[in-house]
C-alpha cells in the first residue's frame, strides 16, 4: 500500500534528542517512509508511475493533527492478560508464589496466541507498535504477532524453572529468521531464579554470538541484597563479571542501582529499562532515571505484565516517569518532558536494536500513529511535547500504523483476527483455569 | 428527556463503600434516576402515560457495558487551562512566581468562561460530573457551567493579593441560588498567602451560616514549617483554633498531615481531598492518604488544574492514589482499588456536599456514565472494578451524562456551545498574554 498523509504537523527527532515539528506531508510506499516536507519539493522525490508521481492506495487529511513515531514498549509480559486484576493489592510473594506462579503452571501453548493478540489490541489503542516481550510459547508469541501485523522483539525468561541454554539458542536463532516483524534477543529472566552454571550458559551464547542480553536487574531491593550475600556482587556487576554486557543489552526495571552499576552501564553502552507503573504498583521503588540521564546511559520505558501493571498505557508510563522522578529527587525540575518523550520513542527502539524504526524520517519503517490535536486535553498549543507527555491519553490516538499498515483508526481495529474472538478466548482461558 | 439504559451492568454503591453489580436497566425521568433494576417489577414501578409506562425520548442499548457514577473532581482551578505546559519541569517558586503569577495578572473576566468551558469538555471525556473549583471571575464560572450543563461546586481562593469577606459572603450567598447546577462553599485560598485578619474575617463567616469551610492545606513542607514558625501550630491546627472547621468542610492537598491534623479531621468530619498528579509533578509528597482512610476520615480525589497536573484525567488520579500509596508505604497491599474508586465518587460528592448525586439510586440525580467494557484494557473481566482502577482510561468513557442530559457521547460533545470557538478563544487568550 502506498499512503499519503496530507495538512499533518510531523514530529520528528533530532541528534541531540529534541524534537522538532515539520508541517506537510509524510508518504508511505509499502513499508517505509519515503518523504516527509511540505510537498513544494515533488520533482525532487522518489516516485513511480506517471511523471514520477506515486500511485495512491489512500490520501489521508490529518486536518492539523499530529503525526509521531509510534511508542516502543520496551519491557513486557504480553501474555499475562489472563491475569489481570486477578490479584491485586497483594503483599509481592504472596502475589507472586500464590496467584502468578500456580496460574502460569496451567497455560498451553496455544492460550499465548489469544493472550498477545489480547495485549497487542491494546497496544494499538495506545499508540504502541513495537513490544519487547518476555514470556513463555514464544513461537505462539510470534504467530499472533506475525497474524497481526505487530512488530515484536522477543527475549527469554530462561531460568531454573524453565528452559534450557539450547533451547534459547534455537529461539534466538530461528525467531530471528522468522519474519520482518519478528526479533529476538538473547536474556534470561534475574540472578535469583537462575543458578550460577545456568548463567554462564548463556554468558556462553552472548560469547559465541557477540550478542547483547537482557534480564530482570535490581527490580527489588531484597533481590540485589541476597544476590551480594551469594556473591559479594551487585546483579550488574555479576552480569558483568560473567562477560554477559560484553556486547550490549541492558536490563529490565533497573530500581536499586548503585555508582558502580551505572558505570558499567555507562561503558558498555547498555540500555536501562524503566518500568513505573509496575514499580509504584508493586511498591518496588523509583529508579534513578535521572542518573541514567545525566550519565548519557539509554533509557527505554516499558509497561511490564498486565498482571502488575494493569494497563498497558504509554501515556501512563510516560507521566510517571517525570513525576516519580520528580518526587524522589523532591525538585519538580528534574526531567523534562521531552527526555520522556524520546525515551517513549527512539530510546526504545535502540534498546531493542531497532535502528530501523526508531523515528520519522525517509527510509525508515513507517510505524507511526496519528494524536488527535483537536481534543480539549491538547488545548490550547503551549508547548506540544509537553502536552503530549503529561495531558495526552489513549483518547489521542487516532490512527496506528506498523511496517506501513494501518492497523487501528478512529477507534475500530483493522486486524485480520476476530476481535471477540480474542476477548472470548482470553475469558475461557480464565474460566478454565484452577 | 426521559431515558431509559437497557442492557447495563450498573454499579451501585454500597453501605460499606463495597460495590455491586445490578444487570438491568437504568431510567432516569428530568434529571433523576426513577429506576434501577431488571425490568421484571414494571408494574411496581414509578410511571407515567399509558399503562403506567414512562414515555420514552430515547432508549439506549448499552450492550453490556457498564453505567457508574460520574467521578468528582474534588479540586481544581479549572481556568488554569490557559497555562497548560507554559512552564512546566521548573522548580516550583520559579514557576508560580515568574510564570503563574503575572499571567493570571493579565486574566479579564470573560476570559474564565472559555478557560472554563474548556476544561468542562475536558472533564467530560474522562466522565468527571462535577468539579469543585477554586479560581478567579467565579460569576463567569458559573455561567459557563451552567451554560454548558455542568455541575460546578465553588470555594473562595481569597487571600491577601485579592478578594475581600464581603465580596466572599456575597458569592456565597449569590452562588447558592443561582441555578440547580452552581453551589459554593465559603473557602479561602492558603494560610501562607492569608492574614490572620483576613482568615478570622472567614471564620466570622463560618460560624455566622453555620457553613463548612476548604482550603489549601499542607500542600508542601515548607508551608508546613514556615506556619509553624508564625503561629506555632499546623495550618490544622490553626483553622481549627481559629473555629474555621466548627461546622465541617476540609482541605486540599493534605500532604503534609501529622497525627493531631488527622484527628482534628476525624473529629470535625472532614474531608481530606489529595490530588496526587499534581502533589508528584511540583514534587510536593505523597499524601498520607492510608492513614485517613484507616481513621475514617473521608477522601476526595481532585486533578488540581492544568497549569500544575496537566491533565483533568480521573482515571490518571485513581491509579495514582494507589500506587503512590503502596510506594510511600512499600507495600504492595495497602490502598485497595475498590477504595479508590470509592473516593473518586461517593468520596468526592461528600466533600462537596453534594449527597444528591454521591451514587446511583433512585432518587439521585442522573449524574453517571458509561464504560465501554469491549476495549481490551477492560478484558479479561475477573475484576470489574480493579479493572475500572488500574486499567481505565478515557478512552473508555463512551457516555457523560449530567442532571439528566447527555453531554459526551461516542468521541461527540453534545453542549450548547461551539467546541472550536472554545479552542479558538482559549489560544487567543494564551496570544494576547504577555
Amino acid at each position: 500500500m502506498n499512503i499519503r498523509f496530507y495538512n499533518a504537523k510531523i514530529l520528528t527527532t533530532n541528534e541531540d534528542k529534541s524534537f522538532s515539528i515539520v508541517e506537510g506531508e509524510l508518504w508511505v510506499k509499502g513499508d517505509t517512509i519515503c518523504y516527509i516536507g511540505d510537498g513544494s519539493d515533488l520533482d525532487k522525490v522518489y516516485g513511480e508511475g506517471e511523471n514520477g508521481v506515486i500511485l495512491w492506495d489512500r490520501e489521508v487529511d490529518v486536518r492539523g493533527n499530529l503525526l509521531m513515531p509510534g511508542f516502543k514498549n520496551a519491557h513486557t509480559h504480553s501474555g499475562m492478560t489472563f491475569l489481570r486484576s486477578l490479584a491485586d493489592d497483594l503483599p509481592l510473594q504472596e502475589w507472586l508464589f500464590e496467584k502468578v506462579f500456580p496460574k502460569e503452571g496451567q497455560l498451553l501453548e496455544e492460550d499465548l496466541y489469544w493472550l498477545t493478540a489480547l495485549a497487542n489490541l491494546e497496544y494499538l489503542t495506545s499508540g504502541i507498535t513495537t513490544q519487547f516481550d518476555m514470556y513463555f510459547f514464544q513461537y505462539e508469541v510470534a504467530r499472533a504477532c506475525v497474524d497481526m501485523g505487530f512488530r515484536v522483539v522477543q527475549t527469554s525468561g530462561l531460568n531454573n524453572f524453565g528452559g534450557t541454554v539450547e533451547e534459547l539458542e534455537e529461539k534466538y536463532l530461528k525467531l530471528n529468521d522468522y519474519h520482518a516483524l519478528s526479533s529476538y534477543i538473547l536474556g534470561f529472566h534475574a540472578e535469583y531464579t537462575t543458578s550460577r552454571d545456568l548463567m554462564e550458559g548463556v554468558a556462553g551464547l552472548v560469547q559465541k554470538y557477540k550478542a547483547p542480553l537482557y534480564m530482570h536487574n535490581s527490580e527489588t531491593k531484597l533481590e540485589t541484597e541476597e544476590c551480594r550475600q551469594r556473591y559479594g556482587l551487585s546483579p550488574t556487576q555479576l552480569f558483568d563479571s560473567l562477560g554477559m554486557y560484553d556486547y550490549g543489552g541492558g536490563g529490565f526495571h533497573c530500581v536499586w542501582f548503585d555508582e558502580k552499576d551505572m558505570e558499567i552501564y555507562k561503558k558498555r553502552g547498555l540500555s536501562a529499562v524503566t518500568n513505573p507503573g509496575s514499580n509504584s504498583k508493586l511498591a518496588s521503588g523509583i529508579a534513578p532515571v535521572d542518573e541514567f540521564v545525566k550519565r548519557g546511559i539509554n533509557v527505554a520505558i516499558g509497561t511490564d505484565g498486565p498482571a502488575s501493571n494493569n494497563c498497558l498505557d504509554m501515556f501512563k508510563e510516560m507521566f510517571l516517569v517525570s513525576s516519580l522522578t520528580k518526587l524522589k529527587n523532591m525538585d519538580a525540575a528534574v526531567m523534562d518532558a521531552n527526555e520522556v518523550l524520546y525515551m517513549a520513542t527512539t530510546g526504545g527502539a535502540k534498546a531493542m536494536g531497532l535502528d530501523c524504526c526508531d523515528r520519522l524520517a525517509v527510509g525508515k519503517k513507517a510505524d507511526l500513529i496519528m494524536i488527535d490535536l483537536m481534543q480539549p486535553n491538547m488545548q490550547p498549543v503551549i508547548n506540544l511535547t509537553k502536552n503530549l507527555v503529561y495531558s495526552g491519553s489513549k483518547q489521542n490516538v487516532k490512527l496506528t500504523m506498523i511496517n506501513g499498515q494501518i492497523l487501528y483508526e478512529d477507534g475500530n481495529f483493522k486486524v485480520d483476527l476476530d476481535i471477540p474472538e480474542i476477548y472470548q478466548k482470553a475469558n475461557a482461558i480464565v474460566a478454565r483455569m484452577k
